[in-house]
């Protein structure tokens, strides 16, 4: 394959880009000249030298000193009595973003789809039990996933695999509230947002 | 102006209609003869024939012998302690489909925008206020509007309206849970959505 | 079925409205009132007794007077020589907007699907040829159809329709254009609109 | 700035891609893990040393021996009476993909907007000309540009540049047919497109 059709290839596995958006890619750094691309090359090369994984809540972080937790697991100020499951590092940036949340996180890498024979081999099961295991003082976990089928089958799966454990240390195990998202409109809802909204209404 | 203007600049007052498919629906009405356009004559003659507004709830129903409740409204069974508010008939309608509320309904025919100089011009005010007096075992008023600025603004608007004498009655007054809702991704969620569904986890 | 579900399902049938914006139509009429829903009964009514269809193109148009004809038909100054033939009244408003077309017109009333076995119940086959054989002066007949399937095979047809004739009267069959239309980029152009775009470049 | 931060700012520089959009792909590389970013880094830097410029069409291709011309314009059954020009590479695969052009091609590198003052440094001028030069059999320059304004900003462009010298030569300078494209309506035509469709229409 030449190095046209082969980078196309490369690009129509980026998310959400199709094999034309993919060769319009390669031809703009075919017009961008060596100089940028070299420029690319480099920045692409300091992800696998610079950025490491948290060994806490393995998000990608970039390598600080000798530092080996990132900036959030290493902030003494932040409240140790809560951890935050979420799938992904871009969710964790969404929550972070929203300022909402005081604790803990731990990153999934993934979610769990329905019928997925083996669990495991999707998110990081053994990371996150030995994390939780060092929290001496948790007091909650709480399930930051979508409210999507795949989401609502990861929080079943985690709540089979924490639940006995979370029991036993008093630990309290909580999901993100459903309700009317910031937005929308009561003639729009599902059925199931709107039983959600009615179930958890405020007083 | 000729018929076919002067019909397709009413069409184009209909929710969510532009001057280019208001002509259209004009054309097909041409298009299907005179038998069908007696038809959807009568149809909308027996609009103000046929339907009347419920006088409790206020909203749309069919004409039943001498009845001036409409079926929610005159339902014995129906849980006369829970009257929850909704903008609109269609936002009743889609509570109602999902089955998730037992109790009575009242539709306040609008909802007031922000800057609003006369609130009471866009809502049935006097006809909620004569309708809490009337329920005499109502424990509980819930506000269900959009998730919207509007509809935020419609709940304060509400909430001092009702207050007072919602208090002295020991009537709580209640909002929809805010949250996810259904399908949403932690990741496209705005900062309001994700404090509030933190906010609102249940354990 | 009530009359909110009557006009709800009269409403969906309308060009492009589906059930849930065909009931806000009706919720719409309802909360305009009586005088308002009295408007537009009127207005539809006037769709019968004034908007008649020119006995010559077929269009319909507002009676005026004892005319038989549209203002189009009975304009002395345009080209009896060319006639351009569309399928429905709103082809004809956009190539008379566009101000491009000095001659006169037939309003087919649709256009044949592939595979209709019945072509002449779907267009106004008789209206046509009588059409046809009173433009004494009659040079050019321009098929000005939809760039689709449909309007391809409504094409094949009218062809095989009027071929003859045409020949021995020495009527030129003609088509609009194909190429790129404004605003099309050659990028995202299929390779068909390429090779017509290719066949009628101009010079 | 952090790897993570730069990396981001350089996808959301490519074609159509937003900062959001852009820091999934960042996070898509950090989890794909090292390999796969090796594998991306040494497919761009073959961008650099195995793709070449085409001497003649200035086309990006695969460097194959020695050969310093594309396969196109080495390939001796073209014709090479023609001559067609478009923008960029992505036009040119377009039109080769329609198998409706038989001769040979000069990509721009870009096109003119409207008001660009020196549009010498948008376009590689110096290489048509003399690529217009070498081709001693020419007899035909098709502009190939897409239907929008800066596409027709530098049809003039190009007609001022190649006219004297086209006339001298007895080459004939053509254009893209205009009209309707595949899959266009009457109804939704601009009347630019319902125009210039009626004027190049075919018998």
């Amino acid at each position: 394959m030449n190095p046209i059709d082969k980078l196309t290839e490369i690009f129509s596995r980026f998310p959400g880009i199709g094999p034309r958006q993919a060769r319009r890619f390669v031809f703009f750094l075919l017009r961008e000249g060596a100089d940028s691309r070299a420029a690319i090359i480099r920045s692409i090369g300091e992800l696998s030298s610079e950025i490491i994984q948290c060994e806490e809540c393995m998000r990608f972080f970039s390598r600080q000193g000798t530092l080996i937790a990132c900036s959030i697991c290493s902030n003494i100020e932040r409240d140790r009595t809560k951890l935050m499951i979420v799938s992904r590092d871009s969710d964790l940036d969404a929550v972070e973003k929203s300022g909402a949340f005081p604790g803990l996180y731990f990153v999934l890498g993934g979610s769990i789809p329905i019928l997925e024979k083996k669990p495991e081999r999707r998110i990081r099961k053994d990371a996150l039990l030995s994390r939780i295991e060092k929290l001496a003082e948790l007091r909650e976990i709480i399930l930051a996933l979508n409210a999507t089928a795949d989401g609502e089958n990861t929080e079943v799966y985690l709540r089979s695999l924490l639940d006995s454990n979370a029991t036993e240390r008093k630990i309290e195990i909580s999901v993100l509230g459903r309700g009317l998202s910031s937005g929308l409109e009561i003639e729009y809802s599902d059925p199931d947002t709107l039983k959600n909204a009615l179930k958890n209404r405020s007083h």
